[in-house]
């Protein structure tokens, strides 16, 4: 049985280990203040191209997002998101349960635009009352969206000027932001991203480290006490050289890149695949995330051989599901899964 | 300039203030445990032809639904409501600041079905990974409407059988109430309510009262400690007696309900005023509140000699307004009213 | 049977029902943007000597609390309070249920000091990793104190001037501050609290009206969307008007400290008695609130016709009490009580 | 330099580099729901000869421990806490930040005693108004304490008993807990926790992992729906298979009490060393954590070759500081630790 669940069924890549093993017996101060740490935040300066900034690791998503909403916002103020953003559906609540809305706007392809935020912006602040709803002061977006899609320059400059025009800050969860900057459609690089957002984080953990996020705040505002912050919400690692160690690794050399090369150049040949079968697809994916909309007859053979994640119902005979490639999917089991697709 | 803006214009029925000046120099324990709150809870049991129920009185209806909300639900738990409920709209957050997400449910006439509240709890509960969201636990009802709408004795039960039947609460918010239960469309009264909600008030703010909403718990698993996070969210009133003193009165010789009926009555008339001119309505409302769209050019003559709230553009030339009468608004006033709808 | 248990046994001084009926059927808008709410300001700025100040009404003292520091704080911050501060032990964890930390220190005249202030900030800022811990952020004082003591100008001064050198915010809660400022030992008034607090509340609930809290905020930095978290908090009270009218009643004439004047008066002849009578005292209180150490068997006797608090134990013999005047507390009645105490 | 700064300076031990790199290939599920962590569960329940619990694994001990306390208490119950407990001061505040108080008791020796316990619960439930005060719900404890000193049968014995009485939860922090059970002095043992404890935590950050503390619930009534909180903290690592294998390997041929013994003994020596100087302790520690008071001079000596942690001033010449011993630590560099303590 292969999967294709997931971009993290597997460990991590082994220079990751290597280099864990390599410096296990070495001394250093917890908390993320060890030499690890700092060398990997004056890597991901340089990978930014802006020493202004700061940077602030994590073991996992739902973590950085909670943690930096909860420090960015005042009690009455909102995050808006797309209906299909993962702090609007697949967190639990944990933006909630810091006290505060999820303003979500209807999207379609997972992404939110320039004139969605406006109007969100306008109608708040247009009230004759506007202090009886939620003020949205943050705007939350993933790039890679949850279905795979990618923000172009264009996009993100339009988004980014609209906040700051109405003092909104802009923040990007870049859980699979290698897969999404890797991918052939995409024109962003992260010295843009670090101009044009108040905040982002590149994730690790689907990207081939064992776990950890690396936060970059670019706007001042958002710097101050941030650590007391993520002490607070249980995010401040003991043995934070863990995570300083894995970030060096899939900095240098650009490792973190080329294994997100290596899972979108795989995803490509699925998403063939299924254009040759005259399959249709949930949303447009040029990154490791495909979803196909097959037919259930399809899908049960299909199953019989392959794992991947059942999406959604799109009518009596027809189901989106996602294929996900990752740092550790081996050519020879896409085609497989290719082969498999294209006789069933 | 008359004004129709809302239902609290004025200060109480005259009785309320009476009651309060002969009974101000008696001497009373604080905190809601004097007499005349024993007195207005009795009265309460009595009007609901229940015993067992617990009885709280808050100022204000923000404070009682975010108090009963934080006091029924786990961290993890949310509430289901319609997107144009109170709680999801126009309370700044408050539900949100107790730590719980606000399901939302797309409504037209303000409303939610059984099969609405079904289907949330099935795609919540159906899925692979539960835990990833917030599980939906209460669900808050509105009666009448933020829009006039009523619910129905059948709707009610259906809802009320749809939530026993998946172990979630319900809850009605009833700062309208009076006005829904004397609505002449209106099959529903409080015993009734009583037996299918597991908690609910009967609004006294917008009904004639100075201020003040009866808290009516019904389920027992709701009225463990409530008077700890009633005192801890700021709704325990130090002189509580004035809260008992206000129900006492509203409730003796059921002035609540024939002031709530003298309401309608007169918002009957603005009604037929506008059917009469072919206007059409934002909502079906057989209570105090009308939503008439009318062509804006009329409404900035009406203007001119009247206040109303302005609610939503409907299309270039057709806006909703509101309409709300209440205990105080004089039959005269509504003529006065309806002549210059009939003469623009 | 008399009672002096609290100064909240009453009703409110006769003037403000007055006021209220005489006003009842006028129209006005709604959540404290009336004229009446705007006079209120307008005399309160002029009592505080600054016009720089932004006033809101609250309904209590916990509900004004619990808004002016969720409103203040970042999450990672807490508040210093006496051990036997309101906010610390009779607010049912309100501070904490917004997310903040009280810190306790120990105090046995129920006031803090700048040393103490200063101390708390020293051992936060001078340990290696403060962001382990809470941040100290505001200093909350109540004045009088819960155990009737009050603030001299210099402690007040030398309290202000730490928490400016520390960039602290000071905060004072006046449930009952026109017993202190009406004492004779007192030597503050409202121009000076206003210049040396960045807020503070103006009590009324337990001096003379039916409920109300004038909160006056003098720093710029607390004041930016403070009617959203009113809000949110569930302390925007609809007919905000009842609260405007009750500080206008309250403000002209001095009616509000000729009564707390009389109270304080009154209290006096109660302490003077135990004097007398060779009894300790748990505080030194010059204001309404008199706390004598007296034998068990002494008070046994006197709750034959006296309902007072029963505050502490202090050996096996005796126990502090608590004697309370009010605005509506009788002479004749003090009497009764100090004759009682000479006899038994 | 060598460093007995604390118990979390090296990486972890090499077995469990080894199995992660072993397993680094294998596909699993996310989440926790891998077979690892099945294996490691079961593993946990015979070394507490109980079947009946349930077991989550965190990244570290602040996320456990609010996770835990946030899923236990209703909004206004609070823990009950040594003022020394972890969760009281090192921890930013963040039990506040779910919303719950932390009543804290005075302890000199780090621990709370049953009686301790019972009179915040009288002193509670005595109070005519308890709804006023934060009610205490939940007991915590560190075991070993954060000073190093450890429960005796007994007292863990007579807590249970008390909490069970009065219906509290009881709750260990065992970040160290292979400290205190391989202690000389300890008595305790794992079945016996689980017997007397609602929920506890092994700790494994400071005991040879990476990373990991196994929580274990005992009590029914804290299991139910405990992974939605879990998730919703933030708490959830995505590649859960990395805790699973990493207490698979502690658990297996009894790693984790055998580092933990090692440490002790040589904490040990040092202990003995500075008995024979005539220091000393701040507290009475069989553990891997060691708190001489020694003269600053001697400190200062110290301190050119060896890093430990400044602790408190006792007096003008004596400060205590701590030496702490991990499975990392080598007998040599404590002998030459010991000798510069008999030299100086």
């Amino acid at each position: 049985m292969l999967s294709f669940t997931c971009d993290y069924n597997e460990g991590a890549h082994p220079k990751i280990l290597e280099k864990l093993t390599m410096t296990n017996y070495e001394q250093t101060v917890g908390y993320g203040e060890d030499e690890y740490c700092k060398k990997a935040i004056s890597l991901i300066k340089e990978k930014c191209k802006c020493k202004d900034i700061d940077v602030h690791f994590f073991v996992g998503g739902t973590q950085a997002n909670l943690t930096v909403i909860s420090a960015a916002l005042r009690p009455h103020q909102g995050v808006v998101s797309a209906t299909t953003g993962h702090i609007n559906v697949h967190e639990s609540g944990s933006i909630e349960a810091t006290g505060h809305k999820v303003i979500s706007i209807e999207s379609k392809d997972g992404k939110i635009t320039a004139d969605g935020v406006q109007k969100v912006y306008d109608n708040h602040f247009n009230d004759g009352s506007p202090e009886h709803m939620v003020q949205p002061k943050l705007v939350y977006i993933s790039n890679p969206t949850e279905i795979g899609t990618i923000y172009s320059k264009a996009e993100l400059t339009a988004l980014s000027e609209t906040c700051r025009k109405n003092n909104l800050f802009l923040y990007m969860d870049g859980a699979r932001l290698g897969y999404g900057l890797s991918s052939e459609e995409n024109d962003l690089d992260l010295p843009t991203i670090t101009k044009l957002c108040d905040a982002f984080y590149i994730g690790g953990t689907k990207v081939g480290a064992l776990f950890g996020e690396a936060l970059v705040i670019t706007n001042n505002a958002l710097k101050s006490d941030f650590r007391y912050i993520l002490k607070q919400k249980g995010g401040m690692l003991a043995k934070g050289r863990l995570l300083g160690i894995q970030f060096i690794t899939l900095l240098e050399d650009d490792l973190y890149f080329n294994m997100a090369k290596h899972a979108d150049e795989l995803a490509k040949l699925i998403k063939a695949a299924c254009i040759k079968k005259g399959y249709s697809f949930l949303s447009e994916s040029s990154t490791n995330q495909q979803f196909p909309i097959m037919p259930d007859s399809v899908l049960e053979k299909l199953k019989q051989n392959f794992q991947f994640s059942y999406w959604e119902r799109i009518d009596e005979k027809f189901s989106a599901v996602r294929f996900c490639t990752s740092w550790a999917t081996k050519k020879d089991d896409v085609l497989k899964l290719i082969a498999a697709i294209e006789t069933v």
